[in-house]
């Protein structure tokens, strides 16, 4: 661990935030660690679990003399938060946070911390059914994927300081370019979000649909797990990568009418060619 | 245990055709259990587990002498079976079947062994990744569901030894009618698969898509797990029930399109409250 804070604020102790909060604590990254949220109980139970030394209800005063800051709030509060702690940040103070949108909102957050503090977005690849800080597990980001998308305004040090801090929490640290991660995500992650959402959705619109659900076995259940992710949550990605899903969801709703027209036309061979081809794909995922 | 037949064939000696050949002999519910197949080597391995006591790649030979008759065959090829070993079947043997798909197939093999045998249609809802009589499991089908779909042409006697044959083998025992099993699986099952593949396939049509796939944490995986099915199975549940699946499809991307739209609006409120709404439905699945 080359850095070393003396304080760092963590916005938002929720699963993530509490995670790191807790990580930055145990391996003494920072002397104090200050966390900030809107609910009380919530962050005394982060104190009560040592994730936090003391908290604040005001991102404002949470801040102050802190030389790291985690965003590790709703996507879709980032702007706002951002312009909200500016004046009160320690000068060169690190910035980083956990959202899951880079792209456009990488440089809105570099152009208001500009001169000021030192930006470096990240995002983990970790998250869980459960949340607050009461869930929040020391172990969570072992072995997952962190990934930073640094840009050319980035200070290196800081980029540094940040790539050590996820290492330290057992992280496999990459770097990508915050446009591509947006196109990425958008396929693999917020595409799939969309279409469980979807398809929960479709099955109240069809006739008997919710009785049947309670003959969901594998292939729905599985399918639609990921529809009980926070919605939030992800009515801010949808919002902040809307570019990138559309484009995706335009991609799948064309390969859906593909085999529903295969399935109209009757054409067994062309429909076993197509899921031959997906199987084969879908068997490179570990 | 009330039925107890002499011999029973079981045709397709695969995962669930190798479980129930091997409840059928563990329980004593057949005296004799022949299998069927085309692969010897896999025939060999069904006997050598003591699954199955005898076998033939011939499934009118096969079916000489047995009063129980399952097909576990795909269930693309049971009209083509039926018609084969009708002629060879004992006069009012039960046959029943493992097939993922009813409705009109059930008047089909109802008209083809009219008079001939008793057709009672059965669809346990079991399976796994792993596939042959080397999958074969006794408990596979403990706990689960076996749907029954009888009609009025059902032989009442026929009806309860296969109830009782699917008890026998740990599965919960339900009723349903055939046209309203095909409807019911169209939506929580055929239509996520098709989904499922639809997904995988869009990937790959999607500026590097492919390179992405490696990416493709929690959702795309769960999201895609089943897309791992078996291509054949799921081309001939395409064909046999296209009507519900094509309904199910066009719910389906209608769903997506609003959802698309909402993007496209940036109308936060009204995605977050649909997302709410699947989360709430989605909660209702155990």
């Amino acid at each position: 661990m080359s850095a070393h804070f003396n304080q760092a604020t963590v916005i938002g102790v929720g699963l993530i935030g509490g995670s790191i909060a807790g990580v930055i604590k145990a391996r003494g990254i920072a002397q104090t660690v200050v966390g900030v949220g809107r609910n009380k109980d919530n962050l005394e139970v982060a104190v009560r679990l040592g994730l936090i030394d003391r908290y604040s209800q005001d991102a404002k005063k949470g801040v102050i003399g802190s030389d790291l800051v985690v965003l590790c709030c709703p996507v879709g509060s980032f702007e706002q938060v951002a312009r909200e702690i500016k004046p009160y940040l320690k000068d060169q103070a690190v910035v980083t946070d956990a959202g899951s949108v880079k792209g456009r909102l990488v440089e809105i957050l570099e152009e208001i911390f500009y001169l000021k503090a030192r930006y470096v977005p990240a995002h983990p690849i970790a998250g869980g059914e459960r949340s607050g800080a009461e869930a929040a597990d020391l172990k969570l980001f072992q072995g997952a994927r962190c990934i930073l998308t640094p840009t050319r305004h980035t200070d290196i040090q800081a980029l540094e300081a940040v790539s050590d801090l996820w290492e330290a929490a057992g992280a496999k640290v990459e770097r990508m370019d915050p446009f591509d991660h947006d196109r990425v995500f958008g396929m693999v992650s917020h595409l799939p979000h969309v279409a469980a959402y979807a398809m929960v959705g479709a099955l109240t619109k069809m006739d008997g649909g919710e009785d049947a659900i309670s003959y969901a076995a594998g292939g729905f259940k599985d399918f639609t797990r990921i529809a009980g992710s926070h919605p939030g949550m992800w009515r801010d990605i949808c919002l902040l990568n809307a570019g990138n899903i559309k484009a995706a969801l335009d991609v799948y709703i064309k390969s859906l009418e593909a085999l529903r027209g295969l399935i109209e036309a009757g054409d067994g061979d062309a429909l076993q060619a197509e899921f031959e081809k997906a199987k084969t794909i879908r068997q490179k995922i570990k």
